[in-house]
């Protein structure tokens, strides 16, 4: 193998391919970055058996040449020296070439590094699927799907399907679900796909976390494969496969309350603030909570009480204050997981009660919605 | 004790005095902020007994008025959680006022904070220090010299002495020393004070370390006044005060080579890359060392070698080699540390053999050396 490679382009397929690599893995040959150079350009992958990454560098983009094959072939290089080593090399452009016993070489300008490589035949191969059904999603609503979702999935193992986040196709309309049976995010989004095609798996939250962070801002079309144990996003000169998680997913729709006793309209970052201004003391407290009281045609008042450190008070006008007089308890980092991720200035918060499920919304918008459940405090 | 203030102002000065504080102190009230209204302002105060930094905040400056003192007093607060309040108040002005039992409360906007102080009689009082002599230092020549030599003390407790700088005044200039035995940094700066005062203190890097992050990058004048147990930076509006090291420097005159084998003038930043890519593969192996070797006339090569990882190579030009030939091994951490506090876009190596120590200087700067010991490899 031997090709000369853009090293901007080499840093960056790089990159993103490591984010799969474990150095904790058992299988060796996993702590390598797998490099295949063909007639068409070079391939990396990185993977953990949970999640494979590949990324593709073509020989040419539009006019311009970014990889020089001079001998196909391939190898394995240990991923966490290749990745620092490719970061700091000289020069513009790079060549890598593997001599005998898989002992490879990096050039650039007048360094010259000596890796022992591994062989490429002994790396596992990525899973195979076909792919005749695809849904396909822009981008951008991927990545906002995965970020007002999955920090609500379970971070304890307890419950292993709850870490992840339940993806569910029917009618065409996805409907991502996560709950760490404290609280609960809800995103739909309309597909365009027949509407007798329906899913239902189970996504690891750590893959979303990992997909997201490899695409790159835009609106191009994700290419989704799901089979019954394995998804495959495929963007542009990237393959992104995770393994889904096995087990039922918990019905989540009895959760959510049809009606409710006090709603709240209120601006969403003077909101905000002040829950993290009262949160500053909640933290110390035992109960780790944050006490929100309305008066219907009065006032929202948030508060927090730390017996041994003091107490934070803070009125909030209010837009709208309709229904019964409310006193309710709940944790402020769920409120402000939730309120992160919802968009617009303004939101609603819909209460049944000091001892049930309440819901966050944006006003008008329905394709979103946060559940979290109060503490009890009275 | 009640007070109004600006808020930006007030969030500066308390993360100035928090640098201070330690949440490990043995004693409690140390882990609070004092605060003193007075007339003139109003000044805030934290120390873990070795270092006190003391913020003042005056009523005006210039025609704008930032406090507005409406009754004079002092209070403790907890500081971790007052530095965290003032922070994330909603408006640009603060109200403070100390009621009943030391409860103060924080006003901004309709936000309301209790918090319960402690009484400001049993704070620790700071060092008093008489300062009839004080040296002046522009605040970024301080800087330069704190940054040039602290990196250099030792983090170790075995000699506790080695964990400090010396600052040693003789002949009107000041000597700035630090070493931890393996390498030395050393900085001269030349004092407009009479000949015949000396001093010969060593101050702990710690201390120089926090001391540099609170004072701006400008040329006004720093007042240093040594005295046998403490030494008192006073800038613009902050007091810094440290506790010095007891005990007697060790002489490292005798430590500097005065003649050399080999000479060599690299390119700083050149060098410094390749030192960098080198150490890469340095950090693997047992000994973690690069390999210079320097032929007169010809090139010099940098190199590191880890048996099961691979090896690295790398030519360097030089713009000067003189004297014996030299094959030489050092740590690379200790020589990038060296480079980066060097100015200037070449540097001048001299050597005096494998075995003997090195030093590192800017071409025609004498005022800064940096001295490290090789590592015996051959």
């Amino acid at each position: 193998m031997k090709f000369t490679i853009q090293k901007d382009r080499l840093v960056e397929s790089v990159q993103d391919v490591l984010k799969a690599v474990s150095s904790r893995t058992t299988i060796p040959i996993l702590t390598g970055i797998k490099i295949v150079a063909s007639d068409d350009g070079v391939s990396f992958t990185g993977s953990d058996s949970d999640i494979s990454i590949e990324s593709f560098i073509p020989k040419e983009e539009g006019d311009k040449e970014i990889v020089t094959i001079e001998q196909p072939g391939s190898i394995v290089l240990q991923a966490r020296f290749f990745s620092e080593i490719v970061k700091k090399l000289p020069m513009a452009t790079v060549e890598i070439e593997v001599q005998n016993q898989y002992l490879t070489i990096i050039r650039s300008g007048k360094a010259e590094f000596n890796l022992n490589g591994l062989d490429a035949d002994e790396y596992p191969h990525l899973p195979q699927i076909e792919e005749h059904h695809a849904i396909q999603i822009p981008t951008d609503l991927l990545k906002n799907l995965i970020r007002q979702t999955v920090f609500a999935v379970s971070t304890s193992e307890t419950r292993p399907i709850l870490t992840g986040v339940n993806w569910k196709v029917e009618q065409s309309e996805l409907l991502c679900t996560a709950t760490d049976s404290h609280r609960l995010a809800l995103r739909k989004a309309k597909l365009d796909i027949p509407e007798d095609r329906s899913y239902n798996v189970v996504i690891p939250g750590k893959s979303l976390t990992e997909l997201s962070k490899i695409l790159d801002d835009n609106q191009e079309l994700v290419d989704i494969v799901i089979t019954e144990t394995q998804v495959l996003f495929k963007a542009k000169n990237v393959l992104f496969f995770s393994r889904l998680l096995d087990g039922n997913y918990p019905d989540t729709t009895s959760l959510i309350p049809q009606d409710s006793k006090t709603e709240i309209i209120v601006n969403t970052k003077e909101f905000l603030q002040a829950i993290d201004r009262a949160s500053l003391l909640a933290r110390e407290g035992r109960n780790n909570v944050v006490k929100l009281s309305a008066k219907p045609a009065e006032s929202i008042e948030i508060s927090s009480n730390s017996p041994e450190i003091g107490k934070v008070v803070e009125a909030i006008a209010a837009d709208q204050i309709e229904g019964e007089e409310l006193n309710i308890s709940f944790s402020p980092k769920y409120m402000l997981d939730a309120l992160k991720v919802l968009e617009g200035a303004e939101i609603r918060v819909s209460f049944t009660g000091a001892m049930r499920p309440f819901l966050i919304r944006t006003p008008n918008d329905e394709t979103i919605v946060q559940l979290i459940l109060p503490v009890r405090t009275y």
